[in-house]
């Protein structure tokens, strides 16, 4: 068997380090074990069932799928514990997620009471309990119920012979939701309805939950790879970035700039400070643009300028968007290529 | 056999309108026809080989693929006139393009001398001959080389025994860039060094091609989809949009706010006057904020304001960047799904 290098790939081509990545995993796994969190790593971030097996042996209790695709390619393979933190509408897609909450413990989220009947609809058409959590409005403004509605839609869910309650969602889960938190959980058991699960989720959330000792649970998915808004936000450092895109220097057209070949369709066009990455070989490079297969990077403030044709690795803006852009992604210990994953779960986005 | 309808697509689905396509095609044709200019369809925008033949069909000559991935692709698939407007750098890389060069019409760009190096050596290994265009610097100032060693390049390629000088290519090809063009051209016929081609590029350049009659030929992607980019832009009108991200309202948080199942992984974080898109039913309203999957919709402008579990239909930003995150697109007649492709070089970035 032939070992294959690092130089052996094509670029662009994402690697993944091994050793950071597992480090990350410990660690995550270790700050929830030391707060008594149940630990539920979101795959929306790696796509991969072999990294979610990882999670899982490091001591998750299961995994967290954004999509009812997802869901479904991570249940063909084997894990049979999935929570959806989201709204899912249609009866279609009801009638799915219900035949995959047959086999499995799947957990769906709910903000509003039209996706509770459809969810109850589902689940009456099998004779059987879907499990529904209460999603609730945080800071962040995206979906999400406000106190009073939330705990009307629990009650929903409660009364419903085909619904199960299985307690309360958020994201992200910073202290800024603890009095909602805290009201809607006083209402539920005032009613006399059991939460048996408060969710957190989100990478930089989790160095605050502490501050929130009504969580149960976190969900995380950007900590098995970080990435380089993890290290702006100050989540993390760079040594923690276990992603990095291995990119050639393909166009030298000014003294102060520099083209690599990794561009909207490889790094994604997130941005964090205006810019689109971190160059590891030289840090005071600035990606200031992308076209689809163009980075645009100015070297003016490197004292050492790359040359053309000369490789160099860059950490992402965002990893989740990057790791659903390839076909593969590469899981190296130092220059050996060691794993080479298919992205199983790339493009579902439904 | 069952006919597939749009209301039988999971959402979020990308519905491409085939009426409209094949009238983009025509149309863009006919405008070339009538500058006389051969026209080169870049593949990037849609990435599947059924429609680059419907492209050749109405009178292309040939293809332009941005990567050699891409092109491997579309060579297995019979497609033989492919040009590369890109540097190709590397041993392994230049390697697979010559043995693509060998059974195939390909033509790639350089802008350096240690590119059309790597390029000779490739060549000179197979004892073949490779085709290199010199591509010339324009005002967006990404890759190409400024007129004086524009002229250097033709001259090292047209000297180079294993190479072959294609001519000139620009990006994009706006009356701009004219001065540049006419001095190299002037300079090359001094040289006694032919230009059989000058290939511009760019769907909004497309509407100046016949600002700058030294072209030749152009390539052009977007068109046969258009976008909401196009449309802010002027270049045409909601009409000629082909593609339709299929989406579901999630989540109706608030009065004003909206939540579509569409988030970055399906309609990218490419933004114009810092909007992600236009939804078809909604014009008034803006979305104004992608996570993962979820579009975070204002629909405080709307007279009537969508219901949660409603369908609406999105016009994305940039077509190119859709296509390339989805496994299938769906051509549509009207309500009838008549094709459903896989996006054959889905990925392919390398």
């Amino acid at each position: 068997m032939t070992t294959l290098s690092i130089h052996d790939l094509e670029t662009p081509s994402v690697l993944i380090d091994l050793d950071r990545m597992e480090r990350n995993i410990r660690n995550m796994q270790a700050r929830c074990d030391a707060l008594g969190l149940a630990f539920r790593p979101h795959i929306k971030t790696h796509k991969i069932p072999d990294i979610a097996r990882r999670q899982l042996e490091a001591g998750a209790v299961g995994i967290a799928c954004q999509k009812v695709s997802e869901a479904e390619i991570f249940a063909g393979e084997g894990f049979h514990d999935i929570q959806i933190p989201y709204n899912i509408l249609g009866e279609r897609k009801t009638a799915r997620l219900a035949a995959l909450a047959l086999h499995n413990r799947v957990t769906v989220s709910a903000d509003h009471p039209t996706v509770i009947a459809g969810l109850s609809a589902a689940a009456a058409a099998r004779d059987m309990t879907i499990r529904v959590m209460v999603d609730l409005e945080t800071d962040i403004q995206r979906t999400g119920a406000p106190v009073e509605r939330a705990v009307e839609l629990a009650k929903q869910i409660d009364a419903d012979p085909h619904l199960h309650f299985a307690g309360l969602l958020v994201y992200p889960s910073n202290a800024t939701i603890r009095p909602a938190l805290q009201e809607v959980l006083a209402r539920l058991e005032q009613a006399g309805i059991g939460v048996e699960s408060v969710s957190g989720g989100g990478t930089g959330a989790a160095l605050q939950a502490h501050e929130v000792p009504e969580l149960t649970e976190l969900r995380v998915g950007t900590y098995v790879f970080y990435d380089w808004t993890s290290v702006v936000k100050g989540w993390t450092t760079l040594d923690d970035c276990a992603m990095r895109v291995r990119a050639t220097v393909v166009s030298r057209p000014s003294e102060t700039r520099a083209i690599l070949d990794s561009g909207s369709k490889t790094l994604t066009s997130d941005t964090i400070d205006g810019g689109y990455g971190h160059i590891v070989e030289y840090p005071e490079a600035r990606i200031y643009q992308l076209n689809e297969e163009h980075a645009y990077v100015d070297v003016s403030a490197c004292e050492r300028r790359p040359a053309i044709g000369e490789i160099v690795h860059v950490i992402p803006v965002h990893t989740c968007v990057v790791t659903n852009l390839h076909n593969q992604l590469y899981g190296v210990r130092g220059e050996t290529v060691e794993v080479t994953w298919s992205v199983a779960a790339r493009g579902l986005v439904w």
